[in-house]
């Protein structure tokens, strides 16, 4: 593999596969999914299908780009599997001010989710996995609570449905931690965990349960570019030596509470501080906004982006300290001051 | 783009995006078609198609996966688009001895692709392009006639499909022209050529009508490794400056009229010699009697392949020489001789 696309293409073809061999069992093909396979006809191709969640973004292949949903632009003209689509909570902020409401979304949106497993498998396309990002990164950076996640896995694990969680944006260290769903307090682990991007080259993690009985299931000619290994050694074990997951966590909480700060002073202007890590975002109150603060920062050397309709999202590097932080945080308030 | 799967990908979304254009015209997307591709649904997500051959094989990710049909290992238990399948010719060797059947052969795939077409069309699933291979690599090393990719092309042209010729294996040089479909005689040039291997990256051409009129359509945040055109770049000026297509062709002439030539002195071992440039193949008269010359030729020092049930294929690099070429029939003779 190689792009998060790829990533996510090839995982799903894992679980697709090890959720007919449940199925099935350890028993051969018959002879008409053999033949039937060939013509992209049932029940050697089933109908078996992805759920996803609106605003998500997991790629713009085929089968990725049927489970993206952030922007039409991605999607529009291309035809897609029919396969089913929830909504990601939405959280009011601050979090503390409200507990209940953001709880309430949580629960509303995990009921969608397994009434369209039912729904899906009513219709003849069973949801064999569910894929999640830890934070929706393109859709708006839009995080969700350990709670909801549980819960995800625990449907998933009712219907036998593998639970796929994204991490080609978030893995790697911003979040603080390597892997962003280390937060979760998950009851075992995720069956497949994406990745690509800060890792140089793209794959997947899955539970050994899910290894292909046959070879060249899951597989590619084109090895994309193996050396990129190497490059990625170094870089985990500058990480290790330099303790930059620590230097994450420091900067991070200092960045934050930065932010949250600029908030009180700036209610008019901005809102909604979230994410883990260096990986943080913050609202304008509308897209115009958004884009001039994006503007005036970039004239004062700060480069940012933008994500959903009006959020502002940190990328920072892994080496970030509290002092960078500070400067950040010093030019931001002076563009807030001149808005 | 980075992999012959990820070039195929892009271009299907590339030809459902101008196809989409040519119903539509110029005007903006309408707001149910923004709302409804977020959904994977109508008709935001339209229902289009791609035409492909059996024995094809384009990719193994989602999109191209449905377009790719030579091992059913490929493709069993993943789901797939609901597409039409047409035959690909299946010639009887000597050509010259067989010009009646092949020439019927030819028509009758050609009315298949049309009735399809005729049919996708009617059940709501149009055919927004067709896929092909020069030369049907991995699924046997089947080469086609002229006559068969004009035909093809005008039927690609009455029903306002676009052609998309994939030069994944057959392009940079091995046939002899560096792509080989230059040897078509196409009324005009494909409407897309697909790309990667030889090439050292992804990726494709397209006639200047497809060229989308939104940025952002066809994208990938990965860049892969654009240090591999500089690669590309002194591969092709090698590939000018020693004239090594020339080499191809010749150096093929002299390997084609050996393999022949071996076919009339071992006619209970091997037949059907193919192919254009040294892109060229060889049937066994069983697969087990296959398998065994490629373990012999190993043996003494021949690293060839197998593709299709009974085939040998044999892709020396640009370089070879007919004096090489000398030296593979001579070996080649020997291990016929002891089977």
């Amino acid at each position: 593999m190689m792009c998060g696309s790829c990533s996510n293409e090839n995982a799903f073809k894992n679980i697709f596969i090890a959720y007919q061999r449940r199925l099935r069992g350890d028993i051969d093909f018959t002879l008409e999914e053999k033949i039937s396979c060939l013509m992209n006809q049932p029940p050697g191709c089933p109908k078996l299908s992805i759920l996803s969640f609106l605003n998500g973004f997991h790629g713009r292949t085929l089968g990725s780009l049927s489970t993206t949903h952030s922007k039409y632009i991605h999607k529009i003209d291309v035809p897609s599997f029919d396969w089913p689509v929830a909504h990601f909570p939405q959280y009011k902020y601050p979090l503390d001010e409200h507990e209940r409401e953001n709880s309430d979304e949580d629960n509303k949106c995990l009921e969608e989710v397994e009434d369209l497993v039912v729904q899906y498998e009513k219709k003849g396309a069973p949801v064999a996995g569910i894929i999640v990002e830890p934070i929706q990164s393109e859709g708006g950076d839009n995080e969700a609570s350990n709670y909801f996640f549980q819960g995800l896995q625990k449907i998933a694990k009712k219907y036998n449905a593998y639970f796929l969680i994204d991490e080609v944006q978030t893995g790697g260290g911003p979040t603080g931690k390597f892997w962003c769903h280390e937060y979760f307090n998950l009851e075992t682990p995720p069956d497949v965990v994406t990745f690509s991007k800060k890792m140089q080259l793209g794959g997947y993690f899955h539970s050994s349960e899910m290894t292909p009985r046959q070879p060249f299931r899951v597989f590619n000619t084109w090895m994309g570019d193996p050396g990129k290994l190497i490059v990625l050694e170094s870089i985990i074990r500058i990480i290790k030596e330099q303790k930059l997951l620590d230097n994450v966590v420091t900067t991070g909480h200092r960045l934050k509470s930065g932010l949250l700060q600029l908030e009180n002073e700036f209610p008019h202007l901005i809102n909604s501080t979230r994410g883990r890590g260096t990986f943080l975002a913050i609202n304008a109150t509308n897209e115009k906004l958004r884009d001039d603060i994006l503007k005036r920062l970039k004239a004062k050397g700060v480069q940012s982006g933008g994500c959903g309709a009006q959020t502002i999202r940190l990328r920072p590097a892994l080496i970030f300290q509290e002092h960078h932080a500070d400067i950040f945080l010093d030019i931001f308030r002076q563009v807030l001051k001149q808005s």
